[in-house]
């Protein structure tokens, strides 16, 4: 996609620039930290993130402009804090084809864990200092701020959940109610701060959160299916960590609903087991397939998609950018990877 | 003191009312977590970074209101933010006589700590949102949530090199930059909130920026002496957990600077061990004291508190807050436990 390829160099250009305005040469190691914060950004990968928020502001807007930019370098720093908390907790060793964050530190095991827990912090509060400073009106500022910080409040209790489901039987309810936090939150952030700082009306921002919490579901199923299924040559990864720690995405609730006697009880008893082999990840894996599970989770992805689309359409958004979000949603549910 | 009790009790009636009014019945889990959190934020103890920022406000304002009280316990979840994080990184068992936060839940350990992580997040956002909606002045608003974005950030700076310390050799130099974001920027944040909403000028918050890094500085060295030295039953945890992980307080930098030959370098390699016994630990409390290093850092808080309130003095401060604060940073410099 040309158009995501072009706003990816564009709001990479930003994310250098906010990292060498900071003035850090106070210690060091904080700027050690800095700058591995910034060649973690920039690893190589489509910002869908931040696109979606560049896509609603010229939506709105008509044109994209410096500042905007800047804003959506603030949104990847918002979305690489969620994503070295998150890797930290789900214990990833890779993110983008390079080591987790808090593997990059010397000394032991724990230094790299505590480094990447006040990281992560940083770097969030880094995002709202951009917003803070955008140049923006202030009531459209003070509008993005509050997104900001609810919606980070609510990818948290949703990273909450999707830990205590690794532990407890989880209902089509239980993920309902997570999912409707995580990616949907995230992709809320987004898109309603491109909408807000184009001035688009309070009505539109209403439809555009329905947009974004389908968008936002659409991404989470098909996310997690990668995770299970796409190689570590295209996902960055290794696959089946979700599996190992015992993480309940659609794909697997389906397959626990489908599933039926001894079959459901051999899935459940694997599933709940520490540290299974590679052969009995190959038995979750193609189990989920055979059950009709996975098609099922791949259709509620598009239906997701499709159902964004239709809101998205009731807008006043401009052709262009509708055009774009709809091969922006493309990419998102057809699979291909958010990571890359 | 009277005034201490009086206003922790107003602030703690406060910070149940901000938790009674959140709406998390949307799934149980979520409900505990913002349980625990609520008696976390409750257990016993003088609130003494909401009671500088009350101060400030009468002093300023000459009267305390049901905003600021508001504010305050905003400014007390921020402060157990932070303490949430620090308790895990550091691997304490107990903080105030309890558990620490991260013991508090069932399953296994990283259940704990992964929960600490979000509900981290969740409590400094939740402090962001009583912020943002506290009914003062949006350009006071926006001025206080910079110093809480700002404030955050250094902090979580500081907590990094305070990480680093533990591992590397530390100068006297290397723990002033850390010494300066740490409780110097808590109180900045604290002090400088109540005497923004109250309405000071912006060259009485530029004093007051120094009355709190030395009132910082003050908090940090007895604190840090009341961690290696008082007793559980009086801190409310078990003494020398610093030592065991080969923390740098500056009573152990001083002691590093005074001792010589045979002596200096048995300490050395005793603070660099892993995991030191009861004996060692003594031992190295025994040397803390006989170098005079112990008496060197209680003088330097003294000093720092004595220096705060010197700026302090050329404010236009009511007498009566004044008198308080003096009486504040005598309890904070007099080794009085913050916690209690």
């Amino acid at each position: 996609m040309n158009f995501l390829d072009r706003h990816t160099e564009l709001i990479d250009n930003e994310i250098s620039k906010l990292f060498t305005e900071s003035n850090l040469l106070y210690h060091p190691f904080i700027s050690k930290v800095y700058s591995e914060l910034e060649a973690f950004c920039l690893r190589k990968g489509k910002r869908i993130s931040s696109c979606s928020t560049l896509l609603a502001y010229e939506g709105f807007k008509g044109k994209i402009d410096e500042k905007i930019l800047n804003v959506c370098a603030g949104i990847e720093l918002y979305r690489h804090a969620i994503l070295l908390h998150d890797d930290l907790v789900d214990e990833d060793t890779k993110r983008r084809g390079e080591k987790a964050f808090h593997l990059l530190f010397n000394y032991d095991r724990r230094f790299g864990n505590v480094t990447t827990i006040f990281a992560g912090n940083i770097l969030y509060t880094n995002s709202l200092s951009v917003i803070s400073q955008s140049g923006f009106e202030k009531e459209k500022i003070e509008m993005v701020m509050n997104l900001f910080i609810n919606e980070y409040k609510n990818v948290n209790e949703s990273q909450t959940l999707d830990l205590l489901f690794e532990f407890e039987d989880t209902s089509l309810d239980d993920w309902n109610i997570m999912a409707s936090k995580r990616a949907a939150s995230l992709f809320n952030c987004t898109i309603q701060t491109g909408a807000i700082l184009a001035g688009a009306s309070p009505n539109e921002c209403e439809i555009l959160k329905k947009v974004a919490t389908n968008i936002g579901f659409s991404f989470d199923i098909t996310d997690d299916i990668i995770g299970t299924f796409a190689s570590e040559l295209e996902y960055g990864r290794p696959s089946g960590g979700d599996i190992k720690i015992g993480k309940k995405p659609l794909h697997i609730i389906y397959t626990l609903e489908l599933l039926k006697g001894k079959e459901f009880k051999e899935f459940k008893t694997l599933l709940e087991k520490k540290n299974p082999t590679k052969d009995e990840i190959q038995w979750i894996k193609t189990k989920i397939e055979e059950s009709g599970a996975l098609d099922k989770a791949k259709e509620t992805s598009l239906r997701y998609g499709k159902l964004a689309m239709q809101y998205l359409n009731t807008t006043s958004m401009n052709k262009k950018s509708k055009k774009r979000f709809s091969r922006l949603i493309d990419y998102v549910s057809e699979s291909l990877d958010w990571y890359k």
